[in-house]
Order: structure tokens, then sequence, then C-alpha cells
């Protein structure tokens, strides 16, 4: 098995006949999953998704692809193919349209239906390109053949890529529920006949790929909601993905069953819904949805809340419920259901949330003390399904951390696919499938592009780091002015402190210190501002050290007049 | 069940012959234990712990018990009693007595083993009173009684308090290892001889009140070990608590078994392991153990490495391991073990930990993919024998989150403690066991003591509010000298920013627009520095929102001359 080097240089050119795939996101983390295909000068987008950022990007709302290898090249672009419509695969798309707006996106109904509705709030009228299941579509030189796959939102698909290099199959995000509450299996007959025809680069879903065994199916969680529905005396609050289709139908479906009034709480949640119910995807029972903002007219007995908020996501319903911040008074007897995974870095969030709504008196039914929730990702019994009917000759674990990537190669391996052809690939690494062998070639720039309010690419690495400064020490600024021909001090120092735990009254102890070291320092009569300023920091910085064993970020401010 | 309410006021004086219990730590979070005793004026506490900060915690060092209680009355303490010697038992021991030196600390041999190693490091000498399990000793009006209990550390004691009042039980921490690998079992034949005594109030550990069933035996988890360091064909490094005794003699055993040789990596490491075979707790093989510097010049088949880190630490040897920033390069074919449990909070750091020394090459093995750690604490079918044996009269859940103590109150619920008699209490409630009821009747000041850098108390919950924001936004700061007769700027407004995202070149165009705001400010001729900052504040805080939705914390200085 190949690993990347750091030492990866920039790739060769292509050679006439082969297939180059680099991953602009996706591997390495899970999350901003975007990968891109180059045929004959032409490209093909597979995603475009967004990261969510951990306590080491503070105050950044998201995490983009880096477009900058595509950036020039924006107009061979074919198209984008959507596999589903989590934001981890969509959320970008409204940052690439920005910078060529007529990109046809290709997708399934439901996929296209939530990308445009989210599309609209960003004021972008996509050009869209419907596919279903079983079909072929031409982009190009890339021939495109879908195929069902089953995940946790509707109308998912895996995606073959047909050019004259080879056949490619994507997976997309999947799992192989075989009893799906929609009926709609992920097409292993499918995957089994491309096997036959010879795929020769398989992209597989490696999320699960360190957990063992099979995952339940979605079905058992029915029984469960509706039992938690049956048994409460008061309100139930259900908290999900605005997304999860077919969570949401459970819960409804059991709301109706027990004859309780459901209203759903949260933008995302209400505009989701409403498309899904609309094409079809959600069936709503008659009379069955209340406006959010009269829920609190019913009794507690007769209602069911939807909402998000499930990842402990501090301005969500469920957190503010949880710290009595919000309009519904969770008490004694109600009943809150996490009907939700616990994504990986909202452990301390979550658990806030429960500890919360435990303290006011709520019952929390979650996926530790229940079965409330299965993955939408195939576990490792699972995934070795996919690679024996496949046979690819080559393999590429996709959408993981190393430890998924390198538990999925394992997996490969044991199947029978060679060492030497199976790619562990990070992103910016450029595979090039050649002969029908992928081989790493190169590497491209593929780093993080935060979103952090209406700014993309603006917050560099450099502002994190002085953010978790500033975040864990606070900082001290102290102001001179200084007479620019004398260089005599003529106000301050005046001293200002944030974050800094000092109390204001101790700075009175280093005025006179700073003064000293200012007066020494001009006696060699130079004036250099730069000079000052490291006087002053160097002078502030050793006293806060010894005093208070801190390290503040120290900001010395020489004005000239 | 009683729970306490926002409105508890100051307690009543304690009726002559009650006992009152208040927590200052420990009640609504794992961490900080610390109850305090008082009967007849006089004071015993039993632990004295700190918690770790979490990420609404920046910067925090640890979080201490607010001593302001006690602090009035610190001659009236009898004794602390040592239950263990974990952290969250022990660590807050050398700030209580910075206030008072010769408080009597009462505890097993190795605990006080421990925490002297511990003091020596803050140059304390205590004053110690060492007691055995099945021993009684007096302190004032408390009687104390040790009973054995098994926990993650050896040498852990529950303790029996009889005051004129009643008896209370006091568990400590503990599980119920039935086959327990030092043979020292939680005394349950000790419990209910108490039981049968009757035992007014019962205190026990809610860790694990909410996980179902049994926790497995220290005594699995070696064969494990024995099994990952005889299939490895490098180097092994296993990472665990530096308190662990048990798991380090396992895997000082499967090592000597191998025909390994061990370094112990870390201080903490070092030192109590040294303490603990000193004591005859620890039992090292000859010739096994080799000097942690000397590790790199061994073969790697030949060594196992032991060392603390197993937090996700980013300080700690295995992190920078993970990082390549350690002398010890972690390469293809190496194991490592992560012999612990996942402390809630950490997952993110334990998480990049495994991720970054799995692509290095490294196996991973930890609890979710291996049987390589089993709790400390008792689950839920375990805490009902407990229940069952003592038969309190009343119950108050400590050592847990919300969720802990309510589940552990329901579980005395179903064993038949009546609901009036059981107590769930939040740090600062006062608990009074008056005629043998206990019942809450008061609350005071249990805040968060916060530990950074050598200042002690000095950081405030403002100070961390401030930090936050910094952490999260950044800062802009923009100094203006004024002439104070006639409010004119001689000079500014210049404007530094740290951690704003904002590019400097961007402030040329807010500096026309402060310059117009002071200008309009100045033509109605008041010089008031206080308007002059509300001006700045507000013009550049208005400025960075439009363009930017972004609101770092805005910082205007104003220098008079």
């Amino acid at each position: 098995m190949s690993h990347p080097h750091p030492e990866l240089g920039s790739p060769p050119p292509l050679p006439q006949g082969g297939l180059r795939i680099i991953a602009l996101g996706g591997l390495g983390e899970i999350g901003r999953n975007m990968a891109v295909f180059e045929y004959d000068g032409r490209l093909l987008i597979v995603d475009c998704g967004v990261l969510f950022p951990d306590p080491e990007q503070p105050g950044v709302d998201l995490i983009l692809p880096d477009f900058d290898y595509i950036r020039d090249r924006l107009d061979d672009v074919e198209a984008i193919v959507l596999t589903h419509a989590h934001e981890d695969h969509i959320g970008a798309v409204p940052y690439l349209l920005r910078e060529r707006r007529d990109i046809p996106l290709v997708g399934s109904r439901l996929t296209l239906a939530f990308i445009e509705a989210k599309l609209t709030e960003h004021r972008i009228q996509p050009v869209k390109h419907q596919v279903v299941e079983g079909e072929r579509h031409t982009f190009g030189p890339f021939d495109l053949e879908f195929f069902a796959v089953n995940h946790s939102i509707p109308d998912a698909v895996a995606v073959a890529i047909r050019t004259p290099a080879g056949i490619v199959l994507h997976t997309g995000d999947f799992r192989m529920d075989q009893l799906p509450s929609d009926g709609r299996l992920t097409d292993l007959g499918g995957f089994a006949r491309l096997g036959s025809e010879g795929v020769d680069l398989l992209m597989s879903d490696s999320t699960n790929a360190e957990v063992p065994g099979f995952v339940t199916s979605e079905r058992e969680i029915g029984p469960v909601i509706d039992e938690v529905i049956r048994t409460s005396s008061k309100r139930v609050i259900v908290a999900s993905f605005a997304s999860h289709v077919h969570r949401v139908q459970q819960v409804m479906d059991a709301a109706a069953r027990h004859g309780r009034k459901v209203a759903l709480i949260g933008r995302s949640m209400v505009r989701n819904m409403g498309v899904a119910r609309d094409l079809g995807y959600l069936h709503v029972p008659p009379d069955l949805i209340v406006d959010g903002r009269e829920i609190e007219g019913w009794p507690p007995e007769d209602v069911v809340l939807i909402c998000t908020g499930s990842q402990g996501e501090p301005m969500a319903a469920l957190s503010r419920m949880a710290n009595r911040d919000h309009p519904i008074r969770v008490a004694e007897g109600d009943t809150v259901l996490l009907a939700s995974s616990l994504v990986p870095g909202n452990e301390t969030a979550v658990n806030k949330v429960i500890n919360g709504l435990t303290r006011w008196g709520a019952r929390v039914v979650h996926k530790g003390n229940a079965k409330v929730h299965v993955s939408g990702h195939a576990a490792a019994g699972e995934l070795l399904y996919v690679l024996n009917l496949v046979r690819p000759s080559n393999f590429m674990p996709v959408h993981g951390e190393w430890r998924h990537l390198r538990a999925h190669a394992k997996l490969a391996a044991l199947t029978g696919v060679p060492d030497d052809n199976i790619v562990i690939a990070e992103d910016g690494v450029v595979v090039d499938l050649v002969d029908g062998q992928a081989k790493i070639t190169g590497a491209v720039q593929a780093g993080y592009v935060y979103v952090d309010g209406s700014s993309v690419g603006e917050i560099t690495d450099v502002s994190l780091k002085d953010r978790r400064i500033l975040g864990d020490e606070g900082f001290v600024s102290v102001v001179v002015v200084v007479d620019s021909t004398t260089g005599k001090v003529t106000a301050g120092p005046e001293i200002h402190a944030r974050g800094s735990g000092i109390d204001p009254t101790a700075f009175e102890d280093i005025i006179p210190q700073i003064e000293k070291a200012l007066q020494d320092r001009a006696a060699d009569g130079v004036v250099d501002m730069q000079q000052i300023r490291q006087v002053v920091r160097r002078t502030v910085g050793r006293w806060v050290s010894d005093t208070y064993r801190r390290r503040p970020m120290i900001i010395p401010v020489v004005v000239e007049v």
C-alpha cells in the first residue's frame, strides 16, 4: 500500500489516455468531500461539501475545499455530480458557483431540490441536470452511470465514471440496510454487473471501516421511537438532523398513532421537510402539523416537537431549552429524544445539553441508552460485500480520517486487491490511473479555506494562531506617545488588558519599569520606533511571565507626535 | 426526590445534634470532589480534588473548589480524609494547605505517599495520619471507620462517619471487581455489617449509574495486553494514567514474558511508579527497566515504552510523537496501545493523536477496538448491591454530573429508599441530617476557582468571557491622541488588530470615517474622553459588522496629552 509523503512535488503532465484524480477534501477528514477527475483536459467534480471547524479553528463558521487548483480552469469543468444532499457533500456549492454560475449540477430529484432551496438563500439560480439511478449521461469525455445507494437521506446515488482510461466507481456515502423503510436498496446487483465489466478503480466510503460487523436496519428504530412516545406522559421533544427525512417520517407516524400533534422547530428543519413533503418523500398524516409558535398552547401530553440541535449547537433550540433560554420550558416529566448520531467533536456540547435537560427534570433518551439511531455508513462487514462484488483492479479509500482510510485499505487487501494497487491519498494528492494502474504522482495545494462571517479565505492560519493565544491568555497593550524628533515620551505608558486575568491596579507596578527602560534606551540618543516597541514588549513580557507565569499577547503601540 | 432550586437562600443555623453536609465540588460535575461535614461547630473534609477545564474555560490550568465557605473556619477543621490518590480527589490539597499547613491528612499508605510526593513539589511537608481498612480513628466529634474499596488505583477506601447525628457512609470511588489482580475487594461484608447497624445516609459514587450491568474484571485486560505485545513485530508504546499501578503492572509482566525491556516516559509516571515500587505496590521484574533517554538505542522489537498522554494532552509525549515533535519516531509496524479510559471532553484530542499515529504507519489499539480498559467505577447493576446491602434511611448520590446523579437516585428509589429521603444536591447545596432525616436547607457559595499560571482565583468569569470573544473574533484596537484642553486629535487614529482576519490595508477605509466622526463630535466643544471612546467604538464596530459580518472586540484607547 502506498501512502503519501510530505516530499511529494508537483505532478508530471498527465499521459495521454490517463485519468487524473485529486481529492480537494474528504481524505484525512470527515467533511468537505470533493474529488476532481481530469481526462483529456476536461474536468468532472464529484461533490463539493463543507467541513465543520474544531476547537483549533476558533471563530470559524465553515471550512471549504481550496478551489485554487481548479480556479484558472473553471471553464474546463463539465459538471458537478452531487451524490446526496448532506452538507459535507453540497455545502460548498454556493461558494464554487460564485466563481462560475453555470456549472451544471447533476443529481437526483431530492438532492437537487435541497441544494436549490439552499442556493435560493444565496440568490443563485443553478443549472440543474436531474438524473435517476440506472441512467447513463455524458458530460464531455465523462460517461456517467448512476446507482441507487441507501443512506441517511433519501435519493442518494453512487456514480460510475467511464472514460477511455477505464471505469471508476465512486460509491458516495452508503449503507447496506437490507430492509430500508423506503424500499430503496443499495444496488449491489448493479455493482456486481459493473464488476463483471471490470472496474479499474473503486473509491468507497470509509467512515465505518473500523466498525466491525453490520449496521442495524433503520426499521428497528421505529418501534423504539414509538415506545418512547407511547410511554411519555408529558411533552416529547425529538432532535434530529434537518435532512433526515426517514427519521422524521418515523417520528410523525408514531406521533399520529398516539394522537399527538407535531410542530417542526428550526429554519432548516421547516425548509427541508417542506421540500421533502412537496416532492412526496415525506408523507405527513392529515391534521398532524401545528405551527411551532402555537405549540405552547397545547397540553404537553398532546404534542411532539421535532427540532434541530442534536449536536449541542449552542444557538439551536435544544441548547437554549437546556439553558432555560427558550420559550419552551422543559419540565419534570418531559421526554427529550436525541434521534441522531453524535458527530465526533461534539461530545462535550451534547453532554452539556443532556445534563441541562436532566437538571430540569426531563428524561433524555439518546443513543447511549436506547437504540434510537443507526449510522448512515456501511460497517466493515458490509464494505467487504462491495469489495467482493466489484472486484476492483485498484482501490482508493475515500471519506475518512487516516484511521478510517487505513482500516478500509486493510479490508481491500484482505479481499485480494494487491498492495501495490491500493492507494491511500490525502487531500491534494494526485492519483493517476494510467494503463490500468493507479499511482500517486504528486501533490497540489489543498489547504483549508475558512469562512468567517461574510469573508471567505481571509482568515489565515496566522489569524487562527493569534486567536488561540488571545483565547488562552488574553492580551496586554501598552500605548506610548513619543516625540518623533527627540524620541522623548510625551504621554503614557498607558496599559489596557483584556482576558489576561491581571488586576488593572497591578499595572501600576510595571509602569515605572517601562519608563525606566525607555529612559535607558533614550540615553543613546537614537530615535527608533521599532526599538521602542521591542523594549516595551520585553519589559512587560518578562514582568508578566515572572509575576504570573502566563504569556498573554503583548501589544506595544508607539504613536509618534 | 427533592432537588435544588435556584432560589435557595442561606441555610438556617444547624440544630443541636444535627450533621450538616456541603459538597464544595463533585456534584453536577466529575471532578474537584470535596465534601465538608459539620457537627457541633467542628468540620471534617472528605477529599479535596481538582476539576480539569473544558473549552468554555480557555487557558485555565485547573479548577479548584471554592474554599470561601470554610476560609474563616479553617481552625475548626479536624482533618481531611483522602479516599484515594486520583487528582480529582487530592489535586486541591496543596492549595488548601497553603491556607492552613497543619490540617491532618488522613488516608491509606499509598494515598499518603502519592500526595506527599506531590506536596514536595509544592514545598509542603504535611501532617499525615495513616489508616488501614478495618480501623477506627477519632477526630474531634467524628468517629471514622475505614473500608477497603477496589478502584483503578491501589489502596482506596470508603469511610463511615459516626456522630451522634447518625452514621454516614461515603463510598469514595469504587468498583466491584470480584477477581481483582491485587486480591483487594470492595468490602461488601463491612458495608453489610454497617447496614445492620443502621446507615442514616449513604453517599455513593454515581459515575457509572447510567451504565447498565456490570464492569468487566481488570483481570481480563491482562491477556489482551499480552496478546498485543506478543503479536507486535516492532516497538510497543503503551499510554496510561500515571497512577494506574495495576495497569502498569500488567504491561510490565507482559513485557517481561516476551523478553522486552521497559522504559517509563513522563515525569509523573516515573515519580508515581517509583513510589509504588518502593512501597511494594508495584513489582518490577529484575533488569526490566531501561532509562527513557537510552531507549532509542534498543532494537524496536525489544522494547515497550510506558508513557502518559492517553487523553491527547498536547504537551505529553504521545501527542508529540503523533506530530513528529518527539525524539521517538513512530514508524510503520509500531504498535501504540491506549490502555485507558477516554475522559469525556477529550474525544477530539485523542482522535487527533490516533490519526497522527496511524498516518505514520502505527497500529493503534484502544478501547474502541479492543478490550484494553475497564472502568474504575461500579455500574448500575453493581450499585444496586451496595444499596441493597447498606439499606440506608437516606441517600445522596455523589461524584457525578446531573445525568449520573439522577440515574443513581432512580436506582436508590428502585431498591426502596423513599423518594422523600433521596437528596439530589448540587455543589454548595446544604444538606442537614437531623432526627434521621436528610433535607436540603439552603445553599452557600461554591463557584469555580480558576488556577492559571501562578495565580489562584484571579481569573474571573469576566476574563473568561473576554477570552472567548478574543479567541473567536480577535480584537481591533484604535489609538487616538487627544489634546486634553482643546479636545483636538493630535495623533492617530492608529489601528492595530490581531486575530480579526481583517487585512491591515482595509483599515485605511475606516480611518477617515473615524476622523469625521470625531470632528462631528468635537463641533459641540465638549471634551469628554468617555464620549470619544464611545464614538470610536461605535464607528469601528458598525463598519466591521457591516463589512465582514463579524464582531471582534473593539478597544478604543484615548491618550490625553
